[in-house]
């Protein structure tokens, strides 16, 4: 049997107008800001007025280690979303937008899969509705400011060397990483280091994914720290009185956007920090806005458990005040089989064992989560080529954990293939037994929050850190920063920071590389590893085949 | 009396929905991609659909050399298509889109002024519609590409020294216009200076605007002279393979945009490029597309008609088949006086001498508009503290010249104050006595067509190129680009290059700097003074004071 191509199904979406789907969550025609026939934003009044209702139950989406098989984390939670509505539950999906420069280097990615997607694709992996954009400008304004001030005079007293605040662009441009800015004579400014991060690693994109609104946006803006002077002490956005006119250029791009699954439920696709350096879920205000809405809410958190849910839990959650009744935990029987040894090109043959090699991986995710105080579900997220007795391999598995392992056909057969995982999360939610706490207080050193994460959910021996780490952690909580949650960046291939580490490692530590301040976000990032910001294209980018089909369609975009 | 400021009358604004709007002139909903309730894309299937139907009249407005006075060339545009809607006509305006970066520097410029604007006046300052970024995006698409094709084994080997093709931002940010790039090492590329020119500058901007439809665009982009080799030979756009994924890119930004005036007229605001190194008018396509539209299409040309006239004239009407029926030159009694030597704290005082002094400068422009084959028509864009002997004063010269100028209040009074301005515009228009051509032929030499423009527009005694310039323009031609109308850059503020040398002056010569190619824009530019492609912010940004007040209104940015 030959299965279309994302794309393929995703053309034939029969997509309602998008005042259709607003409606079914309650949101009048203005209240939306349509963008083209498909796509809209929220209005803020209609957001002011849904406050005083009671939150919906919060379905976290998260997933074992990805591995090259791939797991189908959003594919699962759009299916996930549509079975609800399928078993007469009022439910909505939130997951992230995308990031418009990868896309020309390989392929872009839908949102979702087969026949759990949502639409229209190619628009969110373009400009969508502008919201990328408009992080780029107000991101540009800071840095041009920065610059202009020194170029005035330097009233504040800024270290050349130490300006901190790098500037953006969405597009993989490696040639921009490291540059020398301000060349070319007195009328350019003074000549100084400088580099480019691709938008999506911008402090301000991680901001408007955390900021409860636009007040809470400007002040966050504010207190991020651009620069040093000559003594170390901070200059803030707030000082440049960059603040106030980035607020202005972030004022729409603030506003949920509303899109549709291909069953026609409504989601919302809004912000999108990276997984690394900043915490990678989609924004607070589309998450506590679609609790208000619907009676379940299902979102995703990025890359694994061990860093997507961990952020989720101790950043989002913590300063949402939101909680998950329940934690979705995808996984396939391609990506046990590959934890248990298999290389990518036998994943098409049966091997129990080799599933069963690869469970510990799922269960360390499983044991974690649970520390958490959320009840825990495993989506299998079926593939042609399993068998019944390798799923029932990994089914056994998860039941010695104390959880139920669900098989879930979205991909193939849309809700109604993920009815049958929508009843088990909509019993377990409605049973009401989540008790949610992060895993560390607000009160606890960051040195040692660092450590709890290192100890407790990769289960390393401990985390690395040299006496100039130590200082730097100490320095911030002596100038007041000692509450804030950290950030870990790490590589999401593995409990540990090596990549290849597959399964579930034991006997390692966690080395800090460095560690750096996010004060407007409001956390701080512990660097394990290599980070790459700023992404380069392959030899052969996808840009080169990418164009229009005689129809006005695009072509090699997927 | 007290007079509204432009963003107050703004407010007041009772817009219709954009629907209704495009219904007025037979575009229906399903046609207009809307962003937000009043603004939208018109679709690309209708202006096929409209394609065999007969041309309205297009009417050109132009203006007198710009003096600090401001003489409302835009305003009058807008008043003019709502003079002419008021006196039963059919007929809408057709004005560039403003540029993001500059507003951050100076308050930003609202669309025409008074009674005479087209809004949402703050959102066509901000992200409007999103066109500036997809070209920022498609331009940085390119940049990417090129310094990746060098990353990895530069098979088209290209000369590092010679990349040509600059990077963009929408900002003024002028830390940007001399850098090195690709520092840090061996991942980063190999290091070469390269700089930003500001979005509206890119050669993208100009290609947009003068591509008929997106198989042009993308042929346009693909012509584009990216780089040289060591023999010189040129590396296009096409042989990076960038055309079809920067088409992708600025699909939905080659769709005109529609918009309303105060009084509820259609209003097309669609691309902006530069008016020194390009052409300086709104998009062919939406040009076009509105003669489709209405009976009357209003649009202007950028700075005064030695330079924006000009090129509207000799490159956008060559190129787009197109012509004036009417030109309407733009005066005030107060840049008159500036012209006649009075100060601009004295322009309240009355001083029928100084009119007079100055009408030279306009006299010129009357002469020269004639010489394209097109009646020509004064706006007097009335002004509160104009005196009757002041205004008479220009009357009587303008009849002199052998045209006739209309006193217009549209700025005070909407239509109401320019219907005898709209009365004369079609009558003369209706007259059907404009036989146009543009002032040299195509097969004219580059350099002679330097010439012709500097002796019969400036009224120079001659263009003076040295022979590196000519012998340029030579080889140019021996290339192929030898038909290319040119595009001058130099000072908006005189005939001369001196930007001081107001009036009509004579007894000068234009030293022609630079040349360039834009291949793909297709004209060659010559540089006569300094042209800033990348401006800088001013001691006091505007940004500055631009915030969001309690109500959400923004304020500080006009």
């Amino acid at each position: 049997m030959a299965y279309k191509s994302d794309i393929e199904i995703a053309r034939e979406a029969q997509k309602k107008p998008i005042q259709e789907i607003g409606a079914k969550i309650g949101i009048q025609s203005a209240d939306l800001l349509p963008y083209g026939h498909d796509k809209a934003k929220v209005s803020q009044s209609f957001i002011n007025s849904v406050q005083g209702r009671p939150d919906g139950k919060l379905i976290l989406v998260t997933a074992i280690n990805p591995t090259p098989a791939g797991e189908g984390k959003t594919t699962t939670t759009v299916g996930l979303g549509d079975g609800l509505n399928r078993i007469g539950k009022k439910a909505m999906v939130c997951i992230r937008e995308a990031s418009l420069g990868p896309n020309f280097g390989m392929k872009g990615g839908a949102a979702g899969g087969g026949y759990a997607q949502i639409v229209p694709m190619e628009e969110m992996n373009l400009h969508f509705t502008g919201d990328f954009h408009a992080i780029t400008s107000a991101h540009s304004l800071l840095s041009a400011m920065i610059d202009n001030h020194i170029y005035w005079g330097n009233e504040l007293d800024i270290d050349l060397r130490r300006v901190v605040w790098r500037r953006v662009v969405d597009m993989n441009d490696r040639a921009l990483r490291q540059i020398t800015a301000s060349l070319g004579g007195v009328a350019n400014g003074f000549p100084r280091e400088a580099g480019f991060d691709i938008t999506v690693a911008s402090e301000v994109m991680a901001i408007l994914c955390l900021a409860k609104d636009l007040k809470d946006l400007q002040n966050r803006l504010g207190d991020m720290i651009v620069a040093y002077r000559r003594d170390r002490s901070p200059v803030f956005c707030r000082d440049i009185k960059a603040d106030g006119a980035m607020t202005v250029l972030l004022k729409d791009a603030m506003q949920p956007n509303i899109v549709q699954t291909l069953e026609n439920n409504p989601a919302f696709v809004h912000g999108g920090p990276f997984a690394n350096i900043a915490h990678g879920c989609n924004s607070v205000i589309a998450t506590t806005t679609a609790l208000k809405l619907t009676d379940y809410v299902v979102t995703e958190a990025g890359f694994g458990a061990d860093l997507g849910a961990e952020k989720f839990m101790n950043i989002k959650c913590r300063k949402a005040g939101i909680s998950p009744s329940v934690v979705v935990c995808v996984a396939t029987v391609r990506a046990m089989k590959m934890n248990g040894g298999v290389a990518k090109a036998d994943l098409g043959t049966e091997n129990v064992d080799a599933v069963k090699a690869g469970c510990p991986n799922l269960g360390r995710h499983i044991e974690n989560l649970k520390s958490f105080g959320v009840p825990v579900v495993v989506a299998i997220n079926h593939f042609v080529t399993d068998t019944d007795a390798e799923v029932q391999a990994v089914k056994d598995f998860v039941a010695e954990q104390g959880a139920e392992a669900v098989l879930s056909r979205h991909w193939e057969l849309g809700s109604e293939g993920s009815a049958d995982l929508a009843t088990k999360v909509a019993e377990l939610a409605d049973a009401g037994t989540a008790d949610f706490a992060p895993i560390y207080p607000d009160e606890m050193s960051l040195a040692d929050k660092i450590q709890t994460i290192a100890k407790k959910i990769y289960r390393a021996d401990g985390a690395v850190m040299d006496q100039k780490i130590l200082d730097q952690l100490k320095l911030w909580e002596d100038q007041g920063y000692g509450s804030l949650p950290v950030c870990m960046a790490k590589t999401q291939y593995s409990f540990s920071t090596d990549p290849t580490l597959r399964g579930a490692p034991t006997g390692f530590n966690v080395p800090v590389r460095e560690v750096r301040l996010s004060a407007g976000a409001g956390f701080v990032v512990a660097v394990c590893g290599e980070i790459m910001t700023m992404p380069g294209l392959p030899r052969v980018p996808s840009a080169e085949s990418i164009h229009l089909n005689e129809d006005g369609q695009i072509e090699g975009l997927f």
